[in-house]
């Protein structure tokens, strides 16, 4: 059984998206999990009333597997990081990573401040043993399979060493969340070649071809949409998180624009959601902060209830798997491959 | 009247490509107008006569406009740049370079080898003064006006000092290639706060905060896809040649991809191809070298006639806006302006 704690105050549509998305979750659950639902416990309690008497009439005895946890104060969407650590410390936020911390929770998912939540995870949750930045991975729908792109925004300038890392942190991502055996690793970069690319990126490729991993070789923009290179498919993208960030705001926002050409020209809804199923990214719900010690689920800020209870269901996942100690048991082997 | 040098031996599809591409530009263009065909000259001459006795059977007279220029050494697609310069010497690409140099073309287009096209262009054009690197400005299809990225794939590491160069290329080329009046300036990054981004990116922010740009701010990779952020249309997006180069390729793959699915769900070529006019990255052709003291158009390895057509017409419209010695005059005031 696994107690996941939702963050009720994050997200532009919250509370109501946060709360619709946990009722959702709970109808798709095994009646054991359970959710706690940290914010405003009198604003909770109101939207939730108004919920199970209307949309999900139905579904009174949801009330049973929720808990409700008081966090009095909010962290705004433009507030800094540093604030979540050193100012307010009754936020949803650090209300719900303490729990985890203190061994009454078994994972976290927000739709909040991100900087925030990569901060008070890091605080709350710790960091891995060998780890120095923790990571984004988030799930890319492709032509072929699904990918995971890792760090998909954590981490702006990274060496080639912190690069290493996060193919490591995503190898476990797509092992344990998207059942993959011994993940193909692609290092994003200008052209297949060793030496194309930049001087952090030339210098990961080096690294991973000496690792364990399962690396394929530099793969470039194109392979993240086919899903493969010409040399087979990939698992784990690997890049810096300014051009993961670029990458993922970019593919958000091609999608809609293609359908709003379509439409335009004559194209029905419903001709268009047929064609395009599978290709939601609501459907991929959360992206886990990856390195830390613990589950830290970050949802995209105007999440819908449906992303929300994704969320739930990848943060279920992380937890059923363990993915927190796999990832320790592999940095664990990979450092000792070195000593 | 312009004369612009083909490079006939360059692509995936040379010489047909090339050759049948010179054809339909001369279709379109002024008389006073003519091509330097550069390549194996008896080579050139049987393709040539193949199409004209062929597809542009109406076409005979074409060949009045049309220069033959003898170079016997080709550059294959992976030969190093270097090897352009210190090795083989009567290239298509070296030949066709030199007629510019010698005054005796205006403009060169070639589908081959970037790199080399990059190394023989910085030789044998020299640069700007003031520019430490050329970059490449590649045009993209919004869903508003398209945009110029500057750079798009010609340097990977990049100081925030060759970032605001990028940006001042890049406002020429919007003013002479696009008709945009004072061009709106996008940085790229991963947020819109100042605050936001890589250690250059935030240096160039400050650098194009104080120059006599017209610099909106930072954007972010949706904004691209929307050619606006909230606060109004771009005309330029300005970012390192490693990010440009990943989010061109991942785009130009974004469309076929999804075209694909669609044809898949039952909708048909026809259908889809009047919803997508305007989305056909030929039309847009080639991608000039910005800062180099002369016109060098760079097109796709696989460029279609069409696309050749295109670039063609892209080198015309950089030769009568003399947009060289534009360049120029604006990076000459920008170093004033600092004096």
């Amino acid at each position: 059984m696994a107690r996941i704690a939702l963050d009720v105050m994050g997200g532009d549509h919250a509370p109501v998206a946060p709360i619709a998305g946990a009722l959702l979750a709970l109808r798709e659950l095994d009646p054991v999990h359970t959710l706690q639902l940290v914010g405003r416990a009198q604003l909770i309690e109101e939207q939730l009333n108004l919920l199970l008497r209307g949309e999900f009439a139905d579904f009174a005895h949801a009330r049973d597997r929720l808990a409700i946890i008081e966090a009095p104060d909010v962290i705004g969407m433009s507030d800094k990081p540093s604030a979540v650590v050193r100012g307010k410390q009754h936020t949803s936020m650090v209300v719900g990573l303490k729990l985890q911390s203190a061994g009454k929770s078994d994972a976290f998912v927000s739709a909040g401040n991100t900087g925030a939540q990569m901060a008070a995870s890091t605080m709350l949750l710790k960091l891995q043993p060998g780890v120095t930045r923790p990571a984004i991975g988030t799930v890319l729908p492709t032509a072929l399979n699904a990918v995971v792109i890792v760090d998909s925004g954590a981490n702006v300038d990274c060496s080639g060493e912190e690069l290493l890392q996060f193919a490591r942190l995503g190898a476990v991502y797509a092992e344990d969340i998207l059942d993959r055996r011994d993940p193909v690793i692609g290092l994003l970069s200008v052209g297949e070649e060793p030496e194309k690319g930049s001087a952090a990126v030339k210098e990961a490729h080096r690294y991973l071809r000496k690792s364990d991993l399962n690396f394929q070789g530099n793969i470039e923009g194109r392979d993240i949409v086919a899903g493969a290179s010409h040399r087979g498919p990939i698992d784990v993208v690997v890049c810096d998180g300014f051009v993961g960030n670029v990458v993922l705001k970019f593919y958000e926002a091609v999608a809609p624009m293609m359908l709003s050409l379509l439409r335009k020209a004559g194209f029905t809804a419903e001709e268009l959601d047929r064609a395009f199923r599978g290709f939601d990214y609501s459907d991929y719900g959360g992206a886990p902060l990856l390195g830390v010690r613990g589950v830290s689920i970050i949802s995209h800020g105007n999440s819908t209830p449906r992303a929300i209870k994704n969320a739930i269901l990848v943060a279920l996942r992380a937890v059923e798997s363990h993915m927190t100690e796999h990832v320790g048991r592999r940095l664990e082997l990979a450092t000792r491959g070195r000593a």
